[in-house]
């Protein structure tokens, strides 16, 4: 029996390996995206963001700042086979992030997040979203101006909801005023998420095998103009879920936008030993 | 007990039904919808087609002429309540239309069609489409020229699929060759189905309460610029299944637009006693 | 053209019909039910119950009573081809009747009711069940005495949720005492039904097609033994829901059992006209 | 700012990790396991299953040794919470073992692998299980002797299906001939996994995060009677899949169990450099 025959064939970026890669859960990078954002600058409570920061970062001058998004996405891998079977490229996510300080320069930290897809599911881990599943919905328009499209004018209405288990998780609602100067603030430090991946020998629960922070790098970012107004946000308690320590306390601006990119790269900033 | 205690209170355009009339599963019309559609001309065997129409139809002249539809949906009733709670707005379906005529006019009928929601299920038995639930999938352009976004240049390639049951049922590609001059054709007569609804006291299974041919009627009708191109449409047989006596012996082309309408009417063309 | 070829060829018990009948959504009856029920039997607001009283119902003597039922369903039709296609005999579903009197007789009605599959919810519409979709979860026991398991001894704890469009409908526990003596009372009554079917012609949205009160009918019944015990029940509002306007204002005993029965007939009390 | 503050005060086994660990999407073990199972004996193409073997691992003597598993599962953390709120303690899984010797002694290893949940998704991970998400439904006995239930006797017939992605992925149907003397084989033998997690740093893609042979333990097993029977097994093709390379060639014995054990631990046999 040849070496070749056995595990040295096993090929691809994730689970599950196969002489040919072919059935990997997650193709090899890059991952090409586009999507179609809502997002809410918001302010939770001080402390409970400070308690979900991770090791080495310290809290933000702006006490309690957070974004909530919602986001369509479409995406795909290199070459883009997946883009023309769209149960392999597209899902909907909600996510929450935490500005903070990284060796004093200001950044997002992500603690929650829900997804519809398994592909995504994992594809986040790999990032450092600590992924779990859920369903997500968000109003469309259509560009016709119709009864059933709310079209982009002053007044537009715009909902999102995420739930997870049967339990609502998150509810936005944006009414649009116009086009935004600056876009949303709270979101667009650079990102530094928690790789994590536990250990299971007897023992060891505790000392996971992959536990290191790391910055999110992307290339070939670009966007649409950004619509912007009045918002509203609520983060709901479920059984098993913490989000809602994180309920906004004072709710900033509201925003609607396109935005796509590329990843094929993170940079390790620390391994917590 | 006063009348209005009791049944004369119950109130709801569908079941359930109370005093409110709230908790309809389907709200009172009118309906507004605006969509994604993508739409495949094509031909089947015309003896399936034949023996697949209603009573009261004659066959089309172009035997076999038939059309494949995905429908990416978002709807609302009076007011648009829904459209800010988008799980109660939107939905997919894939319906498939065979030609014929009716009393010498071009008309279609629709035998088979998914779709992925309830209050969409339960208002397409309504309107006389024979609707299953099935899982359905549209790719999206979302206006920025990048990797994960196909366009609508030439060349821009969409994908759609529709499932039920862990089967797959459909598959549609278009390859974008440019604008339409006239759109879609064998989709265009109007839309005649059969309302049916079935009788269970027993001896009686074959006598439904509701069977009459209906012609569908709508309002403030808007559509967008029409795609054009080459298509690939596949039915797939599953259990339980017959929508593959349809299958296409030959492909015409393939379009994508944008369409939105209103529905409050129907027209009951005659009943079968 | 041959009447067979077109109109009169189309069979099926329901849509979408076809030469063969094989395509339709529900197959003829009989249906061969056989299920894991969770039951309490507890008392809401007197009169959100005479309120949801379809009418010829008159308000029972006991003013309030009601049940809750979960239901873990496998079903078939004659021959039982859907048993080894899982997937087309399964569902659960999660209901509420008030008890109420039918001419001086007890009789119960079913105001609210959630299924995970579409066969059963056209089913359902057909019996006269004002269903929706939702998902639904029962603790199970598997017949080992290990930790995962339960079991049937007294203090052992079950549960059991609905959830419909992301949003948390109903809860339940039971944790058993033991064998119950008579089994559940508030659902024993025969049950009587509305079968509705609404109209869409304009003008006549409020004079539906199909509108009558119905007696449920039913052969082959068999049950396992019962467990009693302690019962919790909570019924959560939910927007387009109105089920919590039955929340328990007083819980009796919680019951679990396994039921069977077999369905081909309905008896119509009355047409509304 | 306190070290509390920050990082060290978060907890969980795995993301999401919290101050308490509570929204943690795998509890902390042990997991308390038990489930339905059906069990196909079965031999795909040597070649095949050569292949698919993780480094380490030499083909067994008898070549082309699989079986093919489903598992109606319910499973709990310490304390048994999950079990009264069935969403998170229930999911279904389908998967197939390849049979091979690990230095001399026989084993099995799971290449493929679809499961209903999330939790059960990132807990097999954690395993070595290559998780994908996917429908699973296996046909069940209730212990009435009536029409919609098998029952166990002889003549008995059930039914099990996978899906994924709209697709398809295996089809498994058992017909009772009695008790089993000695149960499957197949999959007796212990079960060697590979722990796997990508990076995604520019440059170390082929670098795994995580890369080890690893050995399942678990204690506390137990186990029902067996039953046995002809079976059926067919493994499908699908977009992004590969399991198909091991669809049986020679079909055994299928068998109905139900199982039990525990896990909180798993040896490292040895990394991959």
């Amino acid at each position: 029996m040849s070496d070749r025959a056995t595990g040295p064939g096993l090929r691809g970026y994730t689970v599950p390996r196969t002489p040919t890669g072919r059935a990997s859960l997650v193709p090899r990078p890059p991952w090409h995206y586009v999507g179609d954002f809502m997002v809410v600058d918001y302010w939770a409570d001080p402390d409970a963001c400070v308690a979900l920061l991770p090791e080495g970062l310290e809290p933000h001058p702006d006490p309690g700042r957070c974004a909530a998004i919602f986001v369509d996405w479409q995406s795909c891998s290199e070459g883009g086979e997946e883009l023309v079977d769209p149960a392999r490229s597209q899902y909907r996510e909600f996510f929450i992030v935490i500005n903070g300080l990284l060796d004093g320069e200001e950044v997002t930290t992500c603690p929650f997040i829900w997804v519809d897809q398994d592909f995504a599911l994992a594809r986040g881990w790999i990032q450092g979203f600590p992924k779990k599943l859920g369903q997500v919905w968000m109003t469309r328009t259509f560009g016709l101006d119709v009864a059933a499209d709310p079209g982009t004018a002053p007044g537009a209405r715009y909902g999102a909801t995420c739930s997870a288990r049967g339990h609502r998780i998150a509810e936005m609602t944006l009414t649009v005023e116009g086009e935004s100067a600056e876009g949303p603030r709270h979101n667009a430090p650079p990102l530094v998420n928690v790789r994590h991946f536990p250990r299971l020998e007897a023992g060891r629960h505790d000392e996971p095998a992959v536990h290191e922070l790391v910055r999110a790098k992307s290339r070939d970012r670009a966007a649409s103009a950004v619509l912007e107004g009045e918002a509203t946000l609520a983060l709901h308690p479920a059984p098993g879920e913490e989000h809602d320590a994180l309920q906004p306390v004072r709710v900033g601006r509201g925003y609607r936008l396109t935005f796509a990119y590329t990843v094929d790269d993170l940079e390790t900033v620390r391994g917590y030993a």
